[in-house]
């Protein structure tokens, strides 16, 4: 369990002004991410507020010690799979020491205020390597609004409330938040076709999931047990698993989504840590009278008081009908994390209950987390009810599915009652065309 | 199209004996792998008989020059990746330079035989960085056999004849042969079962499938034409996708396999290049009659002519009861390459039409290949029909699924009147108890 403690004082503010009241990265956030300056290459940093710090330069200038050091040194180069190798004890004693320097009236602001870039000046990168991408379902209003859509008779099917269900995506074509997504091209057939064709989807999707970068993981046929699960999350992102729909009725089945997916998924840039939400862990949302029991191996009482997580989700749209009218983004949904009927320490320990391995970097995705109404879905196959209702615009204009020229913006918020709130930066693409 | 060239010459013999009539690696075949001499770490090296030649030893004592150097030297490292990104041109080079320095009567010899490890002392590695492993589906008989097990009404969906179906699998949990295989734990629920339960999987399967090592690989979002498709594949290699049938039949539904295959998967460790399986292309088999013609993003002329591959490919199973009685290993089925219905062109074309980026080092495998009767199946679910009808072995023993101590040896081979025979090496894996 995450202890909280003074980094996550309210009332502690920085020295960088930026991050006082940021919607983001107030010095209670203090995620890690990969960048690179105006004029440099790709290396480690913290945000904090507008501004990131160097990781790197804040080593060569003597601000760490000890394990924080050795944190900060696995986290300088160009991808921070060797920083989440090393786990929890390290991670903490790098944000304790961060949280000491950024804060206002440091000594040691002197030192580190030459470390910091203005994040508008700088790019962005995918934080680590990422050797597997595995994508969930754990949306349980998702689940039964998509398995409406693909089966009529049987949204939920019968292992649903028995097995965290998971299947392994593309890693490959995981880009960092700003990266443009180009329609993809496919086999289709509408079920009133005589016979499928092929050409540029017209039922473009957005997902939106949390990300969890994988910490130190486990070797090949030595299972993570569910009590253990939490010491291999190194953090979180939002994630955005874009799905042509059209696409994936035609060829989900017998083996599920392949192309309908892996042409692109999107992800914050920054890993937020299980530090930073510490304050807005919450009970596992009791189970619907009727639902089974999970199994055993899936069964922690310290996940059941603490395994879930209340996070505000939401996702925005910007058209180019908004966009050219000054209009503001529209939120096409509002959700939150709780929705999850499994935790993410569940999903762990079913992800390598047969022995498969983890390894740090890798990727988990929850699946998308819709809430229980039209106003929460996470996707857009659920809002227009597979098409069929639209979405009206500000500007007019209307949506089925996303058009050239969209743009899909997730945002995450985490705020209590007596805490700082924090945010996870944004994760957003523009759609071009098929070409 | 690869060309027929003097590195083909079934008269062309090496100086290194042990490779004249060796049923896997000729100087005709000269494959490609990772390996460790008895005291030195992982290098590349080329198979020839019953030796391996040290590619940087073999670079540092100046046996190559121009594009034949460049393959040596980015084949010399740890994994093969450099090597497979290079392409087809540095490839050849190389090939064609090793068939010189390895035949009878060359004036290297002295050079290379310093080189020569013998392959009984070595250690066999992975032979590149996976990034990405897809797994098709494209044996035919084997698709419809196994749809016939889980969806006994209809075996072959609609979709299957127009798309090369796939699926992505697990990168991490992949092994070189030899590397025992722990049976795998997992949910699972029998059909007259009330509730699922959670153990050892009772019915462990291997699956005979053939492995593709991809080459230069595509940018995301540029699809690669069926044309250019072939200009793609590094090499190929054999694949047993071990499968847990108990867990895969409960857990599939909606989002395909997913801890049923993700606990191991093993490859033979050595890449036969697309040089040497020159001499065993063949044209695709005719359609049956009345199957649709695929869509044109699938159809390339030169692939109707020589996209196919005829290869024989062989399971044979090691018993503790065979092994006890000093008995040999029982041929489990004995089937073809030429029975995968849709070509690995097809399937490069097929899974980077939506822009899906590949990248050297990602895997493909075929999907399990079955011939079109009980001696031909390349799983044991097929075999046995479920587990209704169990082999019986010399031993006496019966196998309905794969028991601990058994051990699974995949072997392919091509063989044509008027060429020397080439062999894949052994994909061999024991099972142990899930402990």
């Amino acid at each position: 369990m995450v202890q909280l403690d003074q980094t996550h004082d309210p009332k502690r503010e920085s020295w960088v002004h930026s991050a006082n009241g940021h919607p983001d990265f107030p010095i209670q956030n203090l995620p890690l991410g990969v960048f690179s300056p105006r004029n440099g290459g790709p290396r480690g940093g913290v945000a904090i507020g507008d501004s990131i710090l160097d990781l790197p330069a804040a080593l060569a200038a003597g601000l760490f010690t000890g394990e924080a050091a050795q944190a900060a040194e696995a986290a300088s180069g160009p991808a921070l799979n060797g920083f989440l190798a090393l786990g929890a004890g390290p991670r903490r004693a790098l944000r304790a020491r961060l949280s000491e320097v950024l804060a206002k009236d440091s000594p040691d602001r002197g030192r580190a205020e030459a470390c910091l870039h203005a994040a508008a000046d700088c790019t962005l990168h995918l934080p680590a390597r990422i050797g597997d991408y595995t994508d969930f379902y754990v949306g349980i209003h998702h689940a039964t609004n998509v398995g409406k859509q693909f089966r009529p008779d049987n949204p939920l099917l019968p292992n649903y409330k028995h097995i965290p269900i998971g299947y392994h995506g593309r890693a490959s074509s995981i880009r960092p938040s700003g990266t443009p997504v180009k329609r993809p091209r496919g086999q289709t057939k509408p079920p009133d076709a005589a016979a499928p064709g092929f050409g540029p989807s017209q039922r473009l999707d957005y997902e939106l999931e949390l990300g969890v970068w994988v910490g130190p993981g486990n070797g090949l046929g030595e299972p993570i047990p569910v009590a253990e699960a939490s010491a291999h999350v190194g953090g979180y992102c939002l994630l955005n698993d874009w799905s042509a729909r059209d696409i994936q009725a035609w060829e989900y089945q017998p083996l599920g989504p392949f192309l309908a997916k892996n042409f692109a998924s999107t992800v914050s840039p920054w890993i937020v840590t299980p530090e930073a939400l510490a304050p807005f862990r919450i009970p596992q949302p009791r189970r619907p009278e009727g639902d089974p029991e999970p199994l055993p191996y899936l069964i922690d009482e310290a996940d059941k008081k603490a395994g879930a997580l209340d996070l505000e989700l939401e996702v925005l749209l910007i058209t180019p009908g908004l966009r050219e009218k000054g209009l503001p983004p529209h939120r096409l949904a509002l959700s939150n994390a709780r929705h999850m009927y499994w935790t993410v320490a569940q999903m762990i320990a079913h992800h390598t209950s047969n022995g498969c391995n983890l390894q740090p970097g890798d990727l988990l995705g929850t699946g998308t987390i819709s809430g229980p109404d039209l106003t929460s879905c996470g996707s857009i196959l659920e809002t227009t009810q597979g098409g069929k209702n639209p979405v009206v615009l500000a500007s007019g204009e209307e949506r089925r599915f996303l058009l050239d020229g969209d743009e899909v913006i997730l945002r995450a918020r985490g705020r209590r009652d007596g805490y700082a709130s924090i945010g996870f930066g944004e994760c957003r693409a523009v759609i071009l065309p098929a070409g």
